[in-house]
């Protein structure tokens, strides 16, 4: 059971120096990145995250030189050196490496690491009472639709939810609209409905909010409104709650200090979070 | 004559591998550049720079460890090592190597890496006969007053210039206000008065906008407005030229593919690059 990284098809320790000072991410941030959730041994939602990953190397025209067989069996390379079942797996892909220059290098070779960690158990015990959040500035780029790893806007704002004793920071643009979370898909109930941010070029298209609109609300009977929404509109909200491959189905119980509806874990969120650890169950014979 | 790197105080190779993958700069771009001209073996405006450096740290909230002067002893062993004299010396600190989390992680140290490369000698042949301009959706984050390694922006941005057969790409919000160039601050002259973006969160406190303002136009009498201004007044400027540390001036004879003025390098464009030239004499013993 131990934390360890993938460079060049060989398994790493993750402190080694793997990559050139030149390489594009390091001086750039100039790559792509996915987070896969390993359950009882199994990868959860692979496709749906390895399609997303081709989707973000074409929006930057990254060329894609890896298929989604390779990218299973790096993944599973990771999962047997480690012995870790329950576990994130991180992949990134960046331009490669080339003399410092911001338009695209020729014939550069993109560069894939990966490394796998055990799971935060910590954020599953704080999903069944629930957690706080902040609403704060969306200070990012306006394609945040692309997984990249120009993530400076998340950091900033996930850290003044850490200072504030929050789970996460809630962003909105200039305008009141609320988007999404650091790194988390946002979610309110209102009058038994679901509200959340539409598919644009503002948030991403988070694998767990498709489960649950695709798969889970069907079965709940609960309709989903994909419009933009405020801040005042997200606070007088019946329930509201953050989900994400690492989040799973967050609870919101307080945002910005006030409690949202009565300030417990609501029943249509309790509800998704159920059905998404079944999902789960089913898809890694888990149990 | 050799481009080379330097990390933890040591000359290195720039293909060797010197950073780990959990590098903050390599995951999250979480850091900070600077790049600082050398001209007859001389750092040129190094002062500036690091003043810059420590001001995009302490906005991000990574420690400083590093003293003026550490820096300087840095560039100069680069200098000394290489035997380049005409130079680009290129320097980012990140804020170190933590297992993957957004937030700021605990007890890292940053990390400071470093090249040195030969100056493009193209810019300066170009910068003769001036050099052609697009405009482009700014579509960076908010706060573009960091020096951040966030760059996918401007490397988007960038690459369109390339493909256009252009220099530059000069950015504008959605409201149309030009804000600056992917590397490079943005200028027009109009009825003799030079215009540009103010100073804030959405451009680069750029040193060499601040070398022409505060040492060249008063000697040519010429004044400057720090206001906002759209694509249209821009275009229809009697000149325009981008300026900055390795672009230095570079008038820009035509914007979208039509003539700025007369379609030729201007008069004031012209007497800023050679009081530049001269500044850059005196302060580098140059000639």
């Amino acid at each position: 059971m131990k934390p360890l990284g993938l460079v060049d098809g060989r398994i790493v320790d993750l402190s080694e120096n793997v990559v050139p000072m030149e390489d594009r991410g390091h001086q750039f941030g100039d790559g792509v990145y996915e987070v896969t959730r390993l359950y009882n041994g199994k990868l959860f939602a692979f496709h749906a995250h390895m399609e997303r990953l081709f989707r973000s190397l074409r929006e930057l025209r990254i060329p894609v030189v890896y298929t989604e067989e390779d990218l299973r069996t790096a993944h599973q390379a990771l999962v047997d050196e480690s012995g870790i079942t329950e576990a994130g797996i991180y992949l990134q892909i960046t331009r490669g490496v080339a003399p410092r220059g911001h338009n695209f290098p020729e014939n550069t070779v993109p560069r894939l690491t990966m490394s796998i960690r055990p799971a935060n158990n910590a954020t599953a015990t704080l999903a069944k009472t629930g957690a706080k959040g902040l609403f704060t500035e969306d200070e990012r780029w306006l394609r945040c639709d692309i997984k990249s790893l120009n993530l400076l806007g998340n950091v900033l704002a996930k850290q003044k939810a850490k200072e504030n004793g929050c789970f996460e920071a809630i962003m909105f643009r200039e305008n009141g609209v609320v988007t999404e979370g650091t790194s988390s898909t946002f979610m309110v109930v209102k009058g038994g409905v679901i509200w959340t941010h539409p598919l644009t070029k503002l948030i991403l298209p988070s694998v767990t909010r498709k489960i649950i609109i695709d798969q889970i609300l069907p079965g709940l009977d609960v309709p989903v409104i994909e419009k933009t929404f405020d801040v005042a509109f997200a606070k007088a909200a019946d329930e509201a709650f953050v989900c994400g491959t690492q989040t799973e189905i967050m609870p919101l119980i307080a945002l910005d200090n006030q409690p949202v509806g009565n300030g417990a874990v609501g029943p249509i969120a309790k509800k998704i979070q159920d059905a998404y650890q079944a999902i789960i169950d089913k898809e890694c014979d888990r149990k």
